[in-house]
């Protein structure tokens, strides 16, 4: 099954996807078992983040390609970073590069966990069975922030950088997976989706020895390689068995010519 | 006024704390105007975290002596980290040391600003317009942790690791207060609430520059000093203009113990 959020009436409205429609719930498919109350077309549904975490948890270096080419040491263990949920945006939505950011502007094609179970102390088990379903994330980084900041606030988490979506699968070996990256079309990115140094399960089990995790929590997984990105650009991140992520990349305005329109 | 939230039948309410009793809320009082629909009295009350933040926001180094203390080098700019709402809990409940933390388990006494408004690319003054109110948070720290993670994972935001609380104080000149710390009730910390590099209203300012802040959102300030917490221990903040924020301390059960107890 495959579900996703859309607008409906200025309102957030989770919803099933089908093949031409998507068909509106009454509530979240992670808290209970919802009904349809109507329908929208695909073609013209404006897409939200498939859903808002209660907590946003991010894998850094956990492909080992990655962690090469970054000259960075193997990880000994699962650790996690977080992301800030104002970032989020919905398949189809513009990825907006503020204007300040020069040089390397950055997608990483990431596959993600979503979790729908409350757990503490979780058993590989408990951990494989607690994961709803699966989505994609593109972790945009504006690189030159990224160095020159303490934390990554501004390069990994300005608003339009974390594009996720279009919907959560269901039923899919997520591990089994190809992820591709084409920015207007082209391949720029191919890798295995399972090639992790530890996997989601991993995460999980290590995540839960000392925090409980919650329904909607979501884990972004990292990502073997990185693409530059410039205004002008359409992305769409593949991971086969799950769907495509497509966002336009624009340029922000700069500031003075916002004062000017304001 | 003061507001905050409270268990009552099981379900999470917002309230507005009286002398005797706290008056419940039919909503959130940073989105609306909410009547009253009962109390219930201070004294049994179960008190929750003030606001669970669409994003948590946290200022490390932003204290001179903190600085000074670290070695650290004196910031040029505002900055932000983020914190993680698992990790939230209430006046009044346990602050629970895990099993396998050794060495020093702090206690960090910090302003907290609950913001009011979405805003973006604020001015100072729409900054200070946009802070609904005031509470205190514990950035409760696990120092061995925090030095061989390499974030701040577990260091920080392992569960109970961030009370919050008692109350949201809308009618105080916050940066005119003192910070206290108070261990079983000797004083161990005390400094100026507001003697910080940058103020709430810089950070805002700068975080507006990139990111949507959003009502309910919590921007915790940083702290002038620390102070060793051990199981049995009573820590009370007290933000003088505010109010005190308390929780007793426990050792978590160790695993073994865990397991033979399910």
């Amino acid at each position: 099954m495959r579900y996703t959020r859309v607008s409906a009436d200025g309102r957030a409205v989770w919803g099933r996807v089908a093949e031409q429609d998507i068909e509106l719930l009454s509530g979240s498919p992670i808290d209970g078992d919802p009904s349809v109350t109507g329908t929208v077309p695909r073609a013209t549904a404006t897409w939200l983040p498939v859903v808002v975490p209660p907590v946003f948890y991010a894998v850094g270096m956990n492909y080992r390609r990655h962690i090469e080419h970054a000259r960075a040491e193997m990880p000994a263990r699962p650790e996690v970073g977080y992301r800030a949920n104002n970032a989020l945006t919905g398949h189809g939505q513009p990825i907006v590069r503020p204007a300040g950011v020069e040089g390397r502007f950055e997608a990483e094609p990431e596959l993600v966990a979503v979790i729908g179970r409350t757990l503490r102390h979780a058993t590989q088990e408990e951990a494989r069975a607690s994961v709803f379903g699966w989505t994609i994330g593109n972790d945009v980084s504006a690189r030159t922030w990224q160095h020159q900041d303490r934390t990554f606030w501004r390069s990994k988490n300005s608003d339009t950088f974390k594009p996720m979506g279009p919907w959560i699968e269901t039923d899919v070996d997520a591990l089994a997976q190809t992820t591709t990256l084409r920015v207007n079309g082209e391949v720029r990115v191919s890798f295995a989706t399972g090639d992790m140094v530890f996997d989601p399960f991993d995460h999980i089990v290590e995540i839960t020895r000392h925090i409980t995790m919650h329904p909607g929590d979501v884990l972004w997984m990292g990502a073997e390689s990185t693409c530059q990105l410039e205004p002008g650009d359409t992305v769409d991140i593949e991971i086969s068995g799950i769907g495509v992520l497509s966002n336009p990349v624009q340029g922000e305005a700069p500031v003075t010519e916002r004062q000017q329109q304001s």
